[in-house]
């Protein structure tokens, strides 16, 4: 365990989405990776949460939109001096699957629906405690079959959502890497920025022993972070010094 | 993995009810003991879930009086030759105990109610991906915590409802305990029972390379038993061996 506490907070309502997103598949896979048959049984959760989230309206064709966008951009960094011109290629072969997958795939979460054991299991998942073995025999049966078998019926169901869940994890993790960390320090708890260009994530580490954490309001052009003290729910007034990484916006 | 799954299907409502809170019990101890933070995360779920069902109606009164007619049928047993007295004892001071502090508990849940930071999570656990640091800050700063930390909170959560849990895991125990196992065969995949006694619990253990999972339908007096094929879906039509045991209502 570091002694520092990394915060993200996304500035636009893209960012917001992919956060969500990716929070969920972290989640499935470490309920996929998880020893006991209870990670699995709570896996069926998140993957119709994942669902739920990503059935919501033109998402594909938005993202193959980013996609594209991406792939300008990487190609403008291709012509500076000094760039890895290998490592930009495979980026650019990477951009380019993605966007034909994208293309190509199905309505998101429409295999999964159409699953009937899956089918059975989301009617019943959001009932408090009504997903017992009694409730459906056959998850019970599947919780029986071995790991191996188990882990590949789940590989199978995340294999249909890759396409999405691919091109957001590559979306985010461009959007981390154009940015890069300052030292700055909260006066009296309170940080205020105005930005010059629109800014899509914002990140903050601050050591775990001042016993704080940032609340953060505001949008793309302009945000506060007012560091809350966990012990006492209140505002914190002590100047607290702490990383901060701003992501701006694509254009 | 053992080669055979066992399948408990409840008979009346109070054993209904045990089962769905054990359950919860269960995911919330792996929960607990996982090893990453996403565990913990997910963690929030299913203890609201256990609220929620706990906090339903008069469960306290009505598992008191259970634990008060287990010990009337407990001091029967004493009196019965060849019996382990030094075990009986123990039993009896276990049961006198659960009496006690379901007595002297607090309304259930009512004091995870009233922790703000519960408070929060409970808002947000519900929606598809709406727990994440960003909508969380203080999540995500006592995910950060070290993991000794989170477990002494989890832990002091868990005690608040420890004398319903527990009595409940007891009594689970004396119903499953009063029983005993008998090789039955599904004939062509279906086995019926008419009861001499009111039953609280049948219990059902098949091999799972039959692929098969039983379907129960019926209550205390009378069931019926459905072998479903795996695979296809469909009914089996196979005799197909198994061992059942049958739990009575307490008198």
């Amino acid at each position: 365990m570091s002694n520092s506490t990394l915060y993200e907070h996304p500035l636009n309502e893209r960012t917001r989405f992919y956060l969500r997103v990716e929070q969920l598949i972290q989640s499935l896979e470490d309920s996929r990776n998880g020893d006991c048959p209870s990670a699995h049984r709570s896996l069926f959760r998140t993957l119709f949460e994942l669902c739920d989230l990503l059935e919501r309206s033109d998402i594909k064709g938005d993202l193959a939109k980013q996609v594209d966008q991406s792939l300008t951009l990487v190609n403008q960094w291709q012509s500076q001096p000094g760039v890895d011109q290998q490592q930009l290629q495979a980026l650019v072969d990477t951009l380019k699957g993605q966007n034909a997958a994208l293309l190509q795939m199905e309505r998101p979460g429409s295999s999964l629906r159409q699953d009937r054991f899956l089918s059975q299991i989301r009617q019943r998942v959001n009932l408090a405690g009504g997903a017992c073995g009694f409730d459906l025999p056959r998850l019970q049966f599947w919780l029986g079959q071995p790991k191996e078998q188990r882990i590949h019926d789940i590989e199978a169901w995340q294999a249909t959502l890759a396409p999405l869940t691919e091109s957001i994890a590559l979306q985010l993790q461009l959007i981390r890497e154009c940015s890069h960390w300052e030292n700055k320090v909260a006066i009296q708890g309170q940080f205020l920025h105005n930005a010059d260009h629109p800014l899509a994530l914002l990140r903050v580490r601050l050591d775990n022993h001042y016993g704080c954490y940032p609340v953060v309001s505001g949008h793309k052009n302009r945000f506060s972070l007012h560091m809350m003290n966990a012990s006492t729910g209140s505002a914190e007034v002590r100047n607290l010094p702490f990383s901060l990484s701003l992501s701006m916006e694509t254009p």
